[in-house]
């Protein structure tokens, strides 16, 4: 068997899980030569945050990123992270408006679609991989890995089917929560290859300590690639250093060949750009947190959720919270714990202990019931639907959502020219989602729009302690629940 | 196959790592009846760093907390770590004091002795283990682990067969830098098993990010146990966390049986015990360390190294003294870099670098190259013993270093008398190594020798940050060579 391959995701997930995506191309551009030099089968770049943190916080055009790195690396195929119909946002998006993403991104020099949906609903994919095919670049199917009774390996498998059937070159397995154990991972991998015959990349994140473990194992189960990050923006909630796993393949017949040398000056590099964003690093992702092991759900999540409970003064009561949890998910088709479906499953959960079952039905809860993000992996519970359709007299959702979206882009682009501002395809996609962030940047170049929230690296001292909790990857958002009005932290999380 | 037994050491090597040894029997005691309900294979609770400590810093009596965690735990055998000739110091004593030393031990509780010398060298720990065989008790002889051309599979092989004709009941390999990989965790493993037909069991630090894989392998090619702490005493330069093993070992057939709701009880209660030893905590322990894979030493070497670099004015060559290591270890017959040969090693490297290539000898080194430490895993170089004979004037040892003591154990008695202090055995064993020390306590009972580093944790804040440097793990000598007087800074690993 050939060597296990590394992609690097430090100039993406690296940064975006150890940094709230603070990263600037001026800070990735002296090392992208470097990481072109190693031989990593790709460099993850692009996509989840990015094109958000971009816009928001860094004063920076999102696809001038990708040619730039595209100059400075030009040896290695770049990767983004794609969520599906919802692009790089959290709602759902007309399918023009997917194609002419997919369109932009490929022309910028993206060639790998790592292309997910928190659902694993088929149906919020296939646009995007029809896009990516079109392009003539590699749609890599992602499946959304979480632990419930209708999460088996066969019910993986079957999915991992389908995204070959829809066209997907590659497979990757997008462990968000770091929850995959080496003996799942050996099986899904396995699977996998023998099922569908194409390349399999696991993504863990060590936020349990789990990952390099799986790494490890996935390797011996054949896995074409596993994904590496560097230190610091390696190891904690961000994935497995690239020299540990290394290290962790000494004397593995499918261990790769990387310089040693190159690896300990990357370090050293990203160490002054670690300091650089001391503003936004949190000591404490670099620690495995055991949380997701002990109350089974997602590390970042509980976080979150002790301040919500507080919030709403039911911080005793966390124990008798944390045991509704599987009930709600349940009820609600075993929708994954990942943004924002966990906060949404947190609420609901919270309302239960609170009011008792369903009493209070967070119009959330109810829009995953009704099926407006997508399928969920189980069947909703019948009463609980009954109880939604009876509340928000509307019938449960049949179609995929984006079948209810027209065609966008001529729109876009005609309210762009309204506006004196550019009508390039890149200009359309960039306003479909963000349309205030975007405006703000082309009205005043270089600009920040939250000048707090973006606080310049130079400007934040490498010793400030204890660090803030990062901003931008946290959102306060006001939930009202039959005319009560709670607070939620919402993170995001991929 | 069995399932893997787990060997719990929150009560020794989980506070000696992460917090300077620092936990008092009392913080130690309310946790002992969990512990011991649920099904850990032994309890590692005395030994290495704990009767120092006890001693100087925490005004305890050492025997006593091992009868005190006997009566708290009776059911499961405790264990300790004891450092062969050396006893619990770092020096060489005579045969009966190590006797009478392992004695008193079993009489008080101790069940299970591990038992190791830096240079695995056998003389060193033949009496020792055949005392532990006389008082009826489990004599686990370790295996130091360590990386270098002499330290092959094959011969940690034959030292296991060694051990296994010494008498030892069972193996233990000892990986104190947290270096091994998994594939030779799993090669050490299967061949010992094969090849004594003894019960090994792997003990590893999670410093540089390999244990917890490495645990997997081993419990894959049939460890009889593996070594777990409880977290915050636990990961980072700890073993791996109980819960953090359970996880990584789910749907492994070999998965053994814990009660999560325990496990997560005594998380709780040493999160507590945690934040009253921040004195203690260098937040840092918890984080994986990469310099022992980027510089090949172990991590703990490497910042005290920085230190004397910087007293020595040599900061800038680091490089070079680096590169130089390996070359000192080869002429002193590549003895392994742990204490205290690793800072021996270190700062003959500096004093190779700076002066030229033996032109400063250390006495120290010199006490390597002459056998005083004992046999060094390869014979050493030719040239550099002749320089050493003609600067000491001394010929080499060929006996073992105990040899060239006289039993000591009633003259020890005799001294005690004439001072008015206790003659018991137990008081003996304490005053042959902690002279000082011990007759402080005696004098002064419940009192602390060094009041500044042994600041009580109740008064430590929990929220002080930074924590200091961790006090009593650091030891700063005078290295006096060619009338050229250096400071270096030592630190206790075992």
């Amino acid at each position: 068997m050939k060597p296990v391959a590394f992609h690097n995701t430090v100039l993406r997930d690296g940064h975006q899980s150890m940094a709230a995506t603070r990263m600037k191309t001026s800070q990735m551009l002296p090392a992208a030569p470097i990481l072109d030099s190693m031989g990593f089968r790709m460099l993850e770049t692009w996509g989840g945050a990015t094109i958000d943190t971009s816009l928001r916080f860094l004063g920076e055009q999102p696809f001038d990123r990708v040619r730039e790195l595209r100059k400075a690396a030009p040896k290695t195929p770049q990767g983004m992270l794609l969520r599906g119909q919802n692009i790089v946002q959290y709602k759902c998006f007309p399918d023009d408006v997917v194609e002419l993403f997919v369109k932009c991104t490929a022309d910028a020099g993206i060639e790998v679609f790592r292309i997910f949906d928190g659902l694993n609903d088929p149906r919020n994919l296939a646009p995007a991989i029809a896009a990516v095919n079109k392009a003539g670049k590699v749609a890599r199917g992602e499946i959304c890995y979480t632990t419930s009774p209708t999460h088996t390996v066969e019910a993986f498998l079957k999915f991992a089917g389908e995204l070959k059937e829809m066209g997907c070159a590659e497979i990757g397995i997008k462990d968000m929560s770091g929850v995959i154990t080496p003996r799942v991972a050996a099986e899904l991998v396995g699977g996998i290859r023998k099922l569908t015959g194409l390349p399999v990349t696991l993504h863990s994140h060590e936020t349990a300590g789990l990952a390099a473990a799986s790494y490890v194992a996935a390797t011996d189960a054949g896995a074409t690639a596993i994904e590496t990050s560097i230190t610091p923006f390696a190891n904690g909630t961000s994935q497995p250093d690239t020299l540990r796993m290394l290290a962790l393949l000494d004397g593995n017949p499918r261990q790769p060949t990387f310089d040693r040398k190159k690896l300990a000056e990357l370090r050293e590099y990203f160490t002054k750009v670690y300091k650089e964003l001391a503003a936004f690093t949190a000591h404490a992702n670099e620690v495995v947190d055991s949380d997701t092991l002990v109350y089974q759900v997602p590390g970042g999540m509980l976080s979150n959720f002790r301040v919500q409970l507080k919030d709403m003064g039911m911080s005793e009561r966390i124990d008798e919270v944390l045991a509704e949890i599987p009930h709600v998910r349940e009820c609600l088709g075993w929708a994954p714990l990942v943004t924002p479906i966990s906060q949404i499953v947190g609420t609901q959960a919270m309302l239960n202990v609170k009011f008792g079952r369903w009493k209070n039905f967070s119009p959330a809860a109810m829009d995953i019931v009704l099926g407006n993000y997508g399928r969920t992996p189980a069947p909703v519970d019948k009463e609980v639907l009954a109880l939604a359709e009876k509340i928000s007299g509307k019938s449960p959702m049949t179609t995929r959502p984006a079948d209810s979206l027209k065609p966008n882009v001529e729109n876009l682009r005609k309210q762009l020219a309204e506006k004196g501002l550019p009508t390039t395809d890149e200009a359309v996609v960039l306003y479909a989602m963000f349309p205030v962030e975007y405006e703000k940047l082309i009205k005043n170049p270089g600009s920040i729009v939250d000048p707090a929230a973006a606080k310049t690296p130079a400007a934040a001292p490498a010793s400030a302690a204890p660090a803030p909790r990062p901003a931008g990857r946290h959102q306060r958002l006001q939930i009202t629940v039959n005319g009560k009005t709670s607070e939620a932290l919402v993170e995001e999380v991929h």
